[in-house]
């Protein structure tokens, strides 16, 4: 009836042998500038001033979503892990997202900031505006680090080898292009440059440790580009629904003001 | 800073008190009628042969992903189900699909389909193609399923209720629009027009009779809502990658193929 078509693109091969440390760290790396969501045109709207009040909202609601979720996965993770050096070194991931002590900690900075851009706390904290997609990619990595080895789980979190870069060029590109962004709603990501390097470099080093035979680098470098899926999907999802075309699904946050 | 703006649409009250069981059902209704898939303008291209056949192609490995995850949500539902004429009733919707006997079932007449298209069928069933937030909508069903109670479960396939018209329109619509299109590869939905209102009746007559409360009224109006939004994603999804902007997401199937 019809000529088979050579799927576009074809399914890769798995890894025959296994790599050296500094050849799987490569890998990740590639997996990084092919995948990361730095590349996703969303982003070059949100940080060089093109989105208007309304759409930054939108951004700003939706992921408090993934920021959200972040403690719930760090615990998951934590919750099957029975070597207490791990646990003792993951346990700061908790904290620097729900806080300890003195330290109000990343979602509350992340509250300062849809604070900034007038959305009311109780509506974010719902989530009852964040579009479904962004729900469903956040809920599929939490359940993701629940399901898979603790291997998958560490190497899942790997997207923060990539995190410093985008989070200076959106502190930078929001504080220059927006009059309703200020030092006090970019609290999160000037944090967030000190957290994630550490953080990445420690789950480097130990996917590096701990994935030796071929099938586990395949494993790890299959989380990595999970990881980026999901990241990319929730930017697919607010492009749709509040860039073009613009489709906002029923229910999902609908701005009122549309000025910078 | 900035003055707190009204989300839109504004979060809904729950029920405060418990409707009748025809109150229950015309609250269903009008959920359907808001927010099932059939408003969605990728819909309208689809059955309006407004589509080419790569786009076609990309919609129909995409939806093999939900197709080939309802047995194992019916399986979960089963699985949670005490009630052994509930689960006598239910267990042929796992055969529906997954054939019995003489019967291929559902999943072999969606491959049918997608043979027709041109597609691989290891390529569509290893679903690496697939949109990443095709995954995610769709095993967020899976577990929604799996982490609900009955009540919910059930429930949450009642979008069958408004399923006939919309496969009759595409029945008809395709068959008349795309030149590529024939008998054979609609089968799957000629037999969908006797399936589903078989089992939306049922369903919707045992959700009227264990749905007493406001609260599990609730529940059964959130159900339906959320089984929604899950159809819907995923039409979102189709539409971003493949229509406008047609932005496709690193990894995802590419048409090779753009005529008619």
């Amino acid at each position: 009836m019809n000529a088979m078509i050579t799927p576009q693109p074809p399914l890769a091969a798995p890894l025959a042998e296994p790599l050296s440390p500094e050849g799987l760290e490569a890998a990740l790396r590639a997996i990084g500038a092919a995948r990361y969501h730095d590349l996703h045109p969303f982003h070059d709207l949100l940080h060089g001033g093109h989105l208007n009040k309304g759409q930054v909202q939108a951004w700003a609601l939706n992921r408090y979503c993934y920021q959200a979720a972040i403690p719930r996965k760090d615990a998951a993770l934590m919750g099957r892990c029975t070597d207490r050096e791990l646990r003792r070194e993951w346990l700061h991931r908790i904290t620097d997202h729900d806080g300890f002590g003195e330290d109000a900690g990343g979602i509350e900075r992340w509250l300062v900031l849809t604070d900034g851009l007038g959305l009311p706390r109780d509506y974010v904290i719902s989530t009852k505006g964040a579009l479904p997609a962004t729900r469903f990619a956040v809920e599929a990595y939490v359940r993701f680090v629940q399901d898979n080895t603790l291997l998958e789980a560490v190497a899942s979190s790997l997207t923060e080898l990539f995190a410093p870069s985008i989070h200076r060029r959106r502190i930078d590109g929001m504080l220059a292009n927006y009059d309703f962004i200020d030092e006090t709603v970019v609290a999160y990501f000037r944090r967030r440059l000190d957290q994630a390097p550490r953080d990445a470099d420690f789950a480097l080093d130990w996917v590096k440790r701990h994935a030796r035979t071929a099938e586990q680098q395949q494993a790890v470098l299959d989380a990595l580009t999970f990881k980026t899926e999901v990241l990319w999907a929730q930017l697919d999802a607010l492009h749709h629904a509040y860039v073009t075309p613009g489709l906002i699904p029923p229910g999902a946050f609908r701005p009122t003001i549309s000025g910078g």
